[in-house]
């Protein structure tokens, strides 16, 4: 057995509890050693030494070096201790905190066996429900539509269409979003990720001068009040996002300590090296290197105070139904975990997502986030579907890497993203090729967690690095590809089903091609891609009820085979 | 390479802060690879793609199938990106949250480099800094002495020395500590753990009726303040113990919901299973499966803010300096944070202290406790010497291994024990072995952390399990072995030293003894430990300034070698 490879963390992402009496534990072992028996091994801690209870375990995902063992246990006292008993080639191990082992002392198991010591509710991450089948739709605000043809245009430097410029103004709004809300709900969305909307000098508003205003540019406050109860009649939520890792230099609070230094009131709301900030030397933190954003101190608690303070106005005065939150991995945990307990308190199932690109967990542990926007999703798709560097065994296991990352709450709620306003188009990274294009969408669908469409994504717009990235939506419909509109639409239905909602996931390659299914007991749906370079085939149980639900295949023979051309995708429902 | 070793947690203990601009980073890697270059490639994040910092990293610790580079690093920028380059065999490996990879694009690092992507100060874990050379002492308040001759005694059911029963009262209070306070500050102790003093039926007390007070056995609140007073005269701190995972079901508010069911307001306060509390049924969650234990719900608020004003008011009002925290591991997170932050602002360098027997990370991050009573460091110390079940080597092994489960802060403030109220007496584990006794006392002073000695240690007492290991101290000075007595003070004494607190920590076997060395710039000490069962000899470096320090060898040296006999130790400093 490799001994090397075997993990366990006791109250981490490998045993954490999913309800009051329910927890999921997992075991990382190599995959070399697969045909090794696995048990849990278990008991209430204060009886672990007379008696314990044996279940099996089973893999549930694979990366390139290791199988994970998964198991749910319902438990009546929860107050678990464990170890893990591995049969392997003739021989039996143990594994406790004492490693692997040969033996195990029973009796003195409260010395080395893992526990999980009680679930306290208030540890406990509850899934936000109306994120399991939620389809998000991200909107820059100043490309998507201008809505509000009265408003003093002055600002506005390009012609709607033209290609952007860093600091192009085409004049989108909010007024503009409400008045597509109709296109926006046909296309199944079922919520918004807005970039900024308060006050600020820059056309993405990453950079706020006041966090209780919305910039006159987008609107005014009515403006969000119609937009989130319009969107809300249509099933519609609606998220912001929160700059708190920084602010704007003309901040009052900021021009104050310009003036007085070390005696405003607001010294400490920055970071500065020396009595007073001095915009040309840098003499304090900024977000990246950028003077005009001054970074906020999350550590002060008058910061503190004024974050939460409009993190919770905006929930409770304009009924918004999340942050999205900007840089957040520079901000504090102790920060985020104020902002959390407020944010709930204020809207139980308000969601709170991070922008974190790697490796999140200590902010996803249930006292933080409910979730990231999820770029190591995006750095895969663009891995498998746009440069060729994963085969389907190779994409397998990646994504699979990046489920064992978390707990499965989090994972039901994570955004998976194509692409972003932070990131080239993803049309344009597989090369317009729109076979591509749909087939990563129906991994998008189809995967844990909510869908997020970057806005133009459905009608193919293109774009590089940000500006390009951030181009005009094009509402001409006539230079809309329908065809593929609709398939997108009809991969967007597919998000109402339960399985997708409740689903768990088990992600391999199966024929060259990226199998992903997702079950509930009784259902199943099964999505094959083929990136190879020649049709794959998959022949279909015949004694199976099941159903094509979506695909661009060129033929397909019920009851047969099924026959998948390179680039293509097909969704097969499965009943059991 | 062993790819399947290798391991690394980003904001973790494999990458934690220890200062404002400063960091420690850690790899794991398989032992076999120890011939492998390893390197820490880093640079601002924002830079990382341009420009990066290339360091060597070296082995700092070692267990039975790992080792562990670490480094220290100090920035300018502590927006941190970084990756690890491996050369082995000729080949180059680099090490990124993509795994192991035989190349690497920096250019989009941004997808895959490990991070520490700002070092927020109220994230931030500070050793407290007296804890770095304390040496605790343990008292079972009942059996160490009775002070006040006037109290009514009619409660006490044991001559003072008889052997003790469960029920067992013998009389021991607060002004009997207070009284042998020189004895304590003789003995080299610098701070009091105390088992719990608040009222309470039993003679253990870990089922408390009122939190607020004392209980009459053990004295008054003038008691405790003019104990606290006197202890800290001789710079002396107590803490004290909080039982808050449960209480007695005597307290009034478990009285009250026996009485009012759901109706009383305290009915959230448990975890009941129906209207009314049933003490025969037990039908609410209890401690173990003690009826007259009910476990208090911390996720209640209620329960929350009346814990914690008692945390608070006994450090404001008694000045106590710090607590140990009974059955920890079963309260939650969220509570331990609150509490974590009542306390350090009623008294920023108390200390606070988990009961929990295993690997308590996700208690240590820097939110809930800053250590745990350590005891893998107990069940180690077991192995090695009182059962031989562990040769110097794997002793080493072991010890390395517990290190790694903690960030260095945590580490510095560790309980170390070698036994306590809840064990068997580790004198009657080694079989009434002195020098065994001795060895491990000079292990458990020359350890990182801090040193708590249990009452009688000092004198031998001895003791089997609970109640065995609770009897009375005996003041009996012609029943003492003195000559152990002061080799033990020598050692306590060695506390004092700056190596000690301030010295890192290597664990390693030499001439199949336990090495222990701690080091600062300039000096080292050394610790051998001979458990082997043959005299070993170490020839000693003629060049350097070297003296024994504390030991109990026959025969010494200098300049020459050095003779352990057989369950001998000895401590040499070494002037560099």
């Amino acid at each position: 057995m490799n001994e090397y490879a075997i993990l366990h963390i006791p109250d981490s992402r490998y045993c954490f509890p999913v309800g009051e009496k329910e927890l999921v534990i997992r075991l990382r072992m190599a995959k070399e050693d697969e045909s090794a028996k696995v048990f849990l091994i278990y008991a209430c801690k204060y009886g672990f030494h007379e008696k314990q209870e044996s279940t099996a375990m089973h893999v549930k995902y694979s990366d390139r070096l290791y199988n994970y063992y998964e198991i749910r246990l319902q438990l009546e006292d929860v107050r678990l201790a464990y170890i893990f008993r591995i049969e392997e080639a003739g021989k039996i191990y143990y594994f406790s905190e004492d490693a692997v082992t040969e033996t195990y002392n029973f009796e003195e198991g409260f010395y080395s066996f893992f526990q999980m010591p009680y679930i306290n509710k208030n540890d406990l991450l509850h899934t936000v429900d109306w994120m399991k089948n939620a389809v998000f739709y991200e909107i820059f605000v100043d490309r998507f539509f201008m809505g509000d043809e009265k408003k003093d245009r002055t600002y506005i430097n390009m012609r709607w269409g033209d290609m952007p410029f860093s600091g192009s103004f085409a004049g989108g709004d909010l007024r503009g979003i409400a008045q597509k809300l109709h296109y926006i709900e046909e296309l199944g969305v079922t919520a918004l990720y807005l970039t900024p909307i308060f006050l600020s000098v820059s056309n993405h508003k990453y950079d706020i001068i006041d966090y209780m205003q919305i910039d006159p540019q987008f609107g005014a406050k009515q403006d969000l009040e119609e937009l989130v109860r319009l969107a809300h009649k249509r099933g519609i939520r609606i998220l912001l996002d929160a700059v708190f890792n920084h602010c704007s230099m003309e901040m009052e609070q900021f021009q104050d300590v310009l003036v007085k230094g070390r005696k405003s009131p607001y010294y400490n709301w920055f970071i500065i090296d020396g009595d007073f900030p001095d915009t040309e030397k840098r003499n304090y933190e900024c977000f990246a290197s950028c003077n005009y954003m001054p970074k906020l101190n999350t550590a002060d608690k008058g910061v503190q105070d004024f974050l939460i303070r409009i993190a919770v106005y905006w929930i409770e005065k304009y009924d918004i139904d999340g942050w999205r939150l900007d840089v957040s991995d520079e901000v504090s945990h102790e920060f985020w975990r104020k902002f959390r307990n407020a944010v709930k308190e204020a809207k139980p199932d308000a969601v709170i997502i991070g922008e974190n690109w790697h490796d999140a967990y200590p902010y996803l542990m249930g006292d933080q986030y409910d979730s990231i926007m999820n770029y190591a999703f995006t750095k895969a798709c663009l891995d498998y579907f746009a440069r060729g560097s994963f085969d389907a065994r190779q994409m397998a296991e990646r994504l699979n890497s990046n489920l064992m990352r978390n707990l499965e709450q989090v994972n039901r709620m994570m955004l998976n993203m194509l692409d972003s306003h932070d990131t080239h188009r993803f049309y344009t990274e597989v090369g317009k090729n729109k076979d591509k294009l749909l087939a990563a969408l129906a991994l998008e669908i189809i995967f844990i967690g909510a869908p997020c469409i970057y806005y133009g994504t459905e009608i193919c717009m293109e774009g590089g690095y940000d500006p390009d990235s951030r181009r005009c939506f094009n509402w001409e419909k006539s230079a809309w590809d329908n065809v593929l509109l609709e398939k997108i639409k009809d991969l967007i239905g597919l998000r109402e089903l339960a399985v997708i909602a409740e689903g768990n996931i088990r992600i391999t390659d199966r024929h060259k091609m990226l199998l992903v299914e997702r079950g509930i007991p009784g259902k199943k749906i099964r999505l094959y891609i083929n990136m190879t370079e020649e049709t794959q085939t998959e022949h279909m149980q015949g004694n199976l009820g099941y159903r094509l639900l979506c695909s661009n295949l060129a033929r397909w023979e019920k009851a047969a085979s099924m026959e998948i051309d390179r680039s293509g995708f097909a969704i097969v429902e499965i009943e059991e």
